[in-house]
């Protein structure tokens, strides 16, 4: 999807199956690896820096919740700049941590629409299900899950 | 599973099939509610209170990832008090946030185990899958998943 649609709504229509869209980058620091994992999830290998360098992680690494959360925060904020009209997530499938998140990382997420369609229980409501990877600085993939989304319809077409 | 075990360390051997245990509670806040969804999920719903009284909702609601968090966070803090010897996720299945959580719930999470195995692929290792799941204080159910981990097993038993 072209660049520069900056504040633009998308709305259920404009979304089709096979579409591929990537996400702003985000910067994954040491500081904050180690002040959400003391809140959300306080292993030793994601607080103390000594300690997850003699591991065999080799280095500090941000825990699932952290993960999921850039997740969260990126894959709304494409690089196109449009404005999702999500409604509700209607569940995640298959979450996998498939590498680990190093501080110091650079993580973009790029979301593959699977379905498309109409809700069958809400009118002027669509159902959106996507394939979403998140790739570091080397392009492997470090974490992936399937997400569905009610998403809003624009009025006039329904 | 009995209370008042603090601090002891529970390992592959200590689970078993159908084996239910509970986790501390937790008190969700409106400020945490609204900090959390700032930085991770900034949509109008999760952080502007009077938005949120006039929704559907009726009420601020936190963000899919706080949830998530707060799962993190309390699954691994048993009332029980024992230490679960943990040494990677291997994945999050049929993740569905099935009631609103707002602001002043109080969540419990709950873990049934569904398989405890040896890891085929690594020495002195199990593979624990569990169905989890977090109630409201009216015992309502708000969220749930599979979840699975690498567990260690105790050096002498392998």
């Amino acid at each position: 999807m072209a660049e520069g649609q900056a504040g633009k709504a998308f709305y259920f229509e404009d979304y089709y199956e096979g579409m591929v869209t990537d996400s702003i980058s985000y910067d994954v620091t040491k500081e904050e690896i180690i002040e959400y994992a003391k809140k959300w999830d306080p292993q030793p290998f994601h607080i103390d820096e000594e300690l997850a360098n003699a591991s065999h992680f080799g280095g500090l690494t941000a825990c699932s919740a952290h993960t999921f959360a850039i997740f969260c925060a990126i894959s709304q904020k494409w690089k196109s700049g449009v404005v999702q009209q999500v409604l509700a997530s209607l569940g995640f499938d298959e979450l996998r941590m498939l590498r680990p998140v190093y501080a110091g990382d650079t993580l973009v997420s790029r979301s593959t629409v699977e379905v498309a369609r109409l809700s069958r229980s809400q009118p002027r409501r669509g159902v959106v299900r996507s394939h979403c990877e998140m790739l570091n600085q080397n392009n492997e993939v470090v974490f992936q899950l399937y997400a569905a989304f009610l998403m809003q319809c624009r009025e006039q077409l329904v």
